[in-house]
């Protein structure tokens, strides 16, 4: 069985461990968002690709669900006794070793796509991974200016420095429109027998990977079943609902589904809380099957099972 | 009072603490070897600047003359992991903190003097500590290749990879000879009232510093004293024999001296083990005042001793 996962960062990361002990034999090709890639420092940073990379290899902080365990921080403080910035952006030493390798292999020439495979080599994540793109795409969120009027900075900052407590007007991927897939990554998508949605964030994680041109339109080919990141109306992680209010989409199980669209959606999953959903799931859901299972990823076998429910919707799609 | 030093690492940075104390109220203005310098990990590295501007600011870490106080190793023990080279060079991560400070700025114009000034705005050294030029030179060795012929490697590829254990043909200094001083570099060197050569490496440090043009003939019209880093027919600490034999250099305290040259040279400090020569300097030392006087700069009281009786003898020749 071939599948194919646009993921984010944690959310993602957390599904794509269970979907693996779920489906251990199939061969699963992650689409990683690189909307949040930042230049820190002069050194480029992936912090979604990165995430999976470790999560999935065995090299992942497992308390705060990114970053590298056992990680140290003397890097970042002589960065700050030299009082360059930004400051309010963590990064950890061992992980400015996966930085500078990144770094210096762009800089010799390649392709995210192959530096991310010679990162993987030494993680074997025992999934494809693979980047949206080798094009650079940037998330951007508007946000008022203190000196009047409004401007767009890096995600980033908006999501880490101002934790999103900024109020976002608008959120644009600067660039995805001239981007194009990385190599694989149509071809995955075309021989896939499922497409999995996980629940990471729908606007700037899925979204952001969606707006990459030719994807969206390669996924409402094959079976896509989604996994609601929203419970109850609220996220189980992060703060989607900060990006969600930006985009004039509610938080809801049933908002985000419809705002995925029943051209992508084949099935969506949404969590017990919301079974109401699944019981009428209204006009805007006409074509997708909803069903309701529990979706707190609260540990691996927890997981499994709504990857396995996932895939399980989309056998029945097929 | 106005001294310029031209300094490499080890030896440079003790010697300039010691003059540091011997003259307080000095102005010093060092000017750092920058041949030793090496791109790895796609960072810019100045082992020669950052030992002077850690040994004076107070980072340096006292048992290895080198290197950062506290230092970890996670960033190394991580490239190692990923399997990328060179491994041979040692960087710690709070040392990597300044590569990565440098890099950034050199990356956004700046040349290394400027960068030097505004890395010292940390350290405050207490000095002022100039790159010998802006531009860059490298110092290769040429050395037997294991293939026939012969090769020339980077210098720090031969000093610390090889132990400057492969016979050494040649020492260059490439693109010394269109390298132009730093901006200050000869300004400082027309003011003092003394220039002072540490006992550095005559070689592959004040060598490849008097190898910028300008620089040695603006030092001939200026008082100069040089400490001898032989005693007794060794290095101090080091491997400068292994340079001196690589010119045709004998390791001893009058052999150094006689390649200095009478033109430069206004005075020759030697160890008392080295006394002979202080009694009879021979026709190649005509015109350099030779003195006798302890160079083991075992701690802070004897190396001022060291700059102090450097300082008199080129009062006495001025």
């Amino acid at each position: 069985m071939r599948i194919v996962v646009p993921a984010g960062g944690v959310g993602g990361a957390r599904f794509l461990r269970g979907l693996k002990a779920a489906a251990p034999e199939a061969k699963i090709t992650v689409i990683g968002n690189t909307g949040d890639d930042i230049t820190l420092f002069g050194l480029r940073v992936c912090p979604d690709l990165d995430t999976v990379m470790y999560t999935l290899g065995g090299g992942i902080n497992e308390q705060q669900g990114w970053g590298r365990a056992g990680e140290g921080f003397a890097v970042r403080e002589e960065l700050a006794a030299y009082g360059v910035e930004p400051q309010w952006f963590t990064l950890g030493d061992r992980d400015i070793a996966t930085h500078i390798v990144r770094t210096q292999m762009l800089g010799a020439g390649y392709p995210l796509s192959a530096v991310t495979e010679a990162l993987c080599d030494r993680w074997r994540p025992g999934v494809r991974l693979l980047p949206m793109s080798d094009d650079r795409v940037e998330t951007h969120v508007v946000v008022d200016d203190p000196d009047g009027g409004r401007r767009a900075i890096h995600f980033q900052e908006w999501w880490v420095r101002h934790r999103a407590g900024l109020p976002a007007h608008e959120i644009v991927a600067v660039g995805a429109e001239r981007a194009a897939p990385a190599p694989g990554v149509l071809a995955a998508i075309e021989e896939a027998d499922a497409v999995l949605l996980p629940p990471s964030n729908p606007v700037v994680s899925v979204g952001t990977i969606l707006q990459v041109p030719g994807i969206r339109e390669a996924m409402e080919r094959r079976p896509v079943v989604g996994v609601s990141g929203i419970i109850g109306g609220s996220p189980v992680h992060g703060m989607a609902d900060a990006c969600l209010s930006a985009i004039g989409v509610e938080s809801s199980a049933r908002a985000v589904a419809e705002h995925y669209g029943s051209a992508l959606l084949d099935g969506w999953l949404v969590d017990e809380a919301d079974a109401g959903v699944a019981a009428e799931p209204g006009p805007g859901l006409d074509g997708i099957a909803v069903r309701a299972v529990p979706l707190y990823m609260s540990d691996l076998e927890a997981t499994a099972a709504i990857a396995r429910a996932a895939l399980d919707l989309a056998a029945e799609r097929r």
